[in-house]
């Protein structure tokens, strides 16, 4: 959790900077309004029949509720820029860092048509990222290009999907398979057949030639591209979003090493239309991709709006938060607490309650210990076991001197190696320090450098 | 949202500084789980079978899942403190302010049999509420007392619950009405008959003495319940405790004025033991409770655990924003974002991003115009709607000089009553003024107090 929060306070920070607002939308949908999103979507998504009788699902993604939001609103100052942190539910298989229901942060730009929206979206979130300290790489593209290869490669435009799908699990099948799916298909590690696309030779040659443009700068890809497509309108248009989004990029301080433009990127969903993007972290590319989006010009439309061009990207929270813990990529914080005020005469409790409000006052975290025992050796363990750093201890000694003793249990952690074992130390005087009560608040304030 | 997660972020402070660790659970939880509610609650669950065909629900509180998230961690650090911030969904007929999904913040100590934990609990709520600028007043009582005042009366035991329930709705229904239900019952004002509990006068009597009994200082009322129900061992238990907790406030600054003992409070579910509270908004009490709390020592081992005593309080984040937003206690922001950066030429796009950036880096909230029109008077009506404060204009002429316009629009809002009209001020260049382009950010740092 803190983790998780230490994120989503990260994301919100840098996308109120760039002036998107808060939305919320309810956890029930219409069923009607979540079925826009295909069969496969479908099957996904937990629905039922409120007591009314109405039928009803738990929102899928955030991107639909965004619709339906901007739909019965029509009065909407626009263009609408919105940031929105809530749990979707998808009943799928759970795996490790992927849940049924798990936390999204979505970004979303709706009623502007120009790629510096998209741009601006990137920038922010590989700031996120920067402030996260994750070291990332984001890889992106654009539909039209794919649009534009459908083209180049001559099929016709019922097989455009199935091709941007096969070339969408490039990472996860290898280039090899890629080009056997596209033709005559080939035989899993399990032994099951895949059925290919049966495209012909040359068409595969062109698909396979496209995929293998590649580079370090983003001019000189897409200067590849431009050679490979350049004639085909809409593979023209592509590229030339492709050269905004990275003059935006330019601008806003994210280089080649950050940003690359990838041509292989064409992200899963249909309702892509033009920029596409998605996000992985050096080292944890294994784990998929921690961030994604694009521009779905159609969605709106699709849904019973009007012509209204939108884009956007989504975070998995969660799937963030498990490659960066198993990355180790984080101080790890146990507990929120920086100091507990231990209990150690029963009748004084509420001076030691004065004693840790005069703390929190100068900023810190204190709890006092509301266990039952007065024993010092359990309240010294509870401290150990939560992680918290500085115990503070008032017994009849130290109050009677106007002082007050305080342990910390870091510098523990590495005593108590020598001295055989932390149990031993917990209950030893050791690193225990005595000051006097008016000092404690600036002994503790330089220690946690507050 | 502004209003809500100001709210929520201001009740994270307090409730981390007094050591309380961020908790979230599954919005769905078996049907079983959550039908340890009883059965007025059992009909406001939304309940139904997954796709596996397990029976699930939504959760109604936060309550329940936290005892179940307790019993399924049987390692966890005793005492546990946890605050969690969920929504909750409840099938009831909506009201102004009383939504079906609506957001709580609930704060818990469970393991922590001392009273102290209650007092601490509403000493930082008391703090939380002071924070937010909100008048408030907490009254609390103990369950004990009122078990007691069941053998003062001598009514049996299986009368106590229909009591207290009677008693709750002081508030609601009035002095007389109470006295008349505990009685033979009344006629309401739509003409239905309310059936009474059939109690003989001399028990109204007494009950009648209790809920007069009451006072501007906690000593006072403390006091006179212990002339009341002298005798009564579970009754003078209970008053220990008020007195107890009334020291826990004394010593974390809650004054006579912000909590006072009220016999009257009895909660309305059955599972609290002891301590019990709620808090009002002072001026706003005709919306009933903003926050409300207590023990329930038995709930965990209602629910198949273990003798765990647990204390906590419920704050109705939705209610709360209602509360204060109907009162005009805060003062309305309608956007994150600080300042605009105009579009005036097209091919200067990334050029405005980079004048953006410098103004985030100086820590402000900034958006581009991210709409088609490159014309100053519509993207001036944009900022207004939504309510940004200042506009920064840069065109030709600025451009080539290194300087730009900015426009105050809360000037504005005065000025534009004298000048005819908001849309003829917008147009204008009045209240606009040039800088140079270095000393932008001074100048809007100084007028946003940054």
């Amino acid at each position: 959790m803190l983790l998780r929060q230490h994120i989503v306070e990260t994301l919100r920070e840098v996308f109120e900077s760039y002036g998107f607002e808060p939305l919320a939308t309810p956890a029930l949908e219409r069923e009607s309004v979540l079925l826009g999103y295909g069969d496969e979507a479908s099957k996904q998504i937990y629905r039922f029949e409120d007591p009314d009788g109405v039928r009803v699902g738990l929102r899928f993604d955030l991107t639909v509720p965004l619709c339906r939001f901007v739909l019965s609103h029509p009065d909407l100052v626009l263009p609408f820029r919105r940031y929105q942190v809530q749990s979707v539910w998808r009943y799928d298989k759970p795996d490790p860092g992927r849940f049924r229901e798990f936390l999204q942060f979505d970004i979303d730009t709706v009623g502007a048509a120009s790629v510096a929206a998209d741009g601006e979206t990137m920038a922010a979130m590989a700031e996120a990222l920067r402030r996260l300290g994750v070291p990332f790489r984001i890889r992106f593209s654009n539909r039209k290009i794919l649009n534009g290869l459908i083209r180049y490669v001559g099929v016709g435009e019922e097989l455009a999907h199935p091709v941007f799908r096969i070339i969408d699990k490039l990472e996860k099948i290898g280039f090899e398979r890629v080009l056997k799916q596209l033709g005559e298909g080939y035989v899993d590690d399990s032994g099951a057949p895949i059925e290919g696309l049966g495209l012909e030779t040359a068409q595969i040659g062109k698909i396979e030639r496209f995929l293998s443009v590649g580079g370090e700068r983003r001019e000189e890809v897409i200067a590849a591209l431009g050679d490979l497509l350049g004639g085909i309108a809409e593979a023209e248009e592509g590229i030339e979003e492709l050269q905004e989004v990275s003059g935006v990029l330019d601008a806003l301080g994210v280089g080649d090493e950050e940003a690359v433009v990838d041509p292989t990127i064409a992200r899963g969903l249909d309702y892509y239309t033009g920029v596409v993007y998605e996000a992985q972290v050096v080292g944890g590319e294994r784990y998929g991709s921690v961030m994604g989006g694009g521009r779905y010009d159609g969605l709106i439309r699709a849904l019973g709006g009007g012509d209204l061009p939108a884009t956007g990207a989504s975070v998995g929270v969660d799937r963030l938060a498990f490659v960066v813990e198993a990355l180790d990529l984080w101080r790890r914080r146990r507990t929120v607490s920086d100091v507990l005020v231990t209990v150690m005469m029963a009748d004084k409790v509420a001076e030691y309650m004065r004693l840790a409000d005069e703390l929190r006052k100068a900023g810190l975290c204190v709890e006092v210990y509301m266990g039952a025992s007065r024993a010092i050796g359990k309240q010294l363990r509870y401290a150990d076991r939560k992680g918290v750093r500085f115990v503070v201890i008032v017994g009849e000694e130290e109050w009677s001197q106007d002082m007050v003793s305080v342990k910390d249990l870091r510098v523990g952690e590495e005593a108590a190696e020598r001295i055989k074992g932390r149990e031993e130390w917990l209950k030893k005087r050791a690193g225990q320090i005595t000051v006097p009560r008016k000092d404690l608040v600036a002994w503790l304030k330089e220690r946690l450098q507050r």
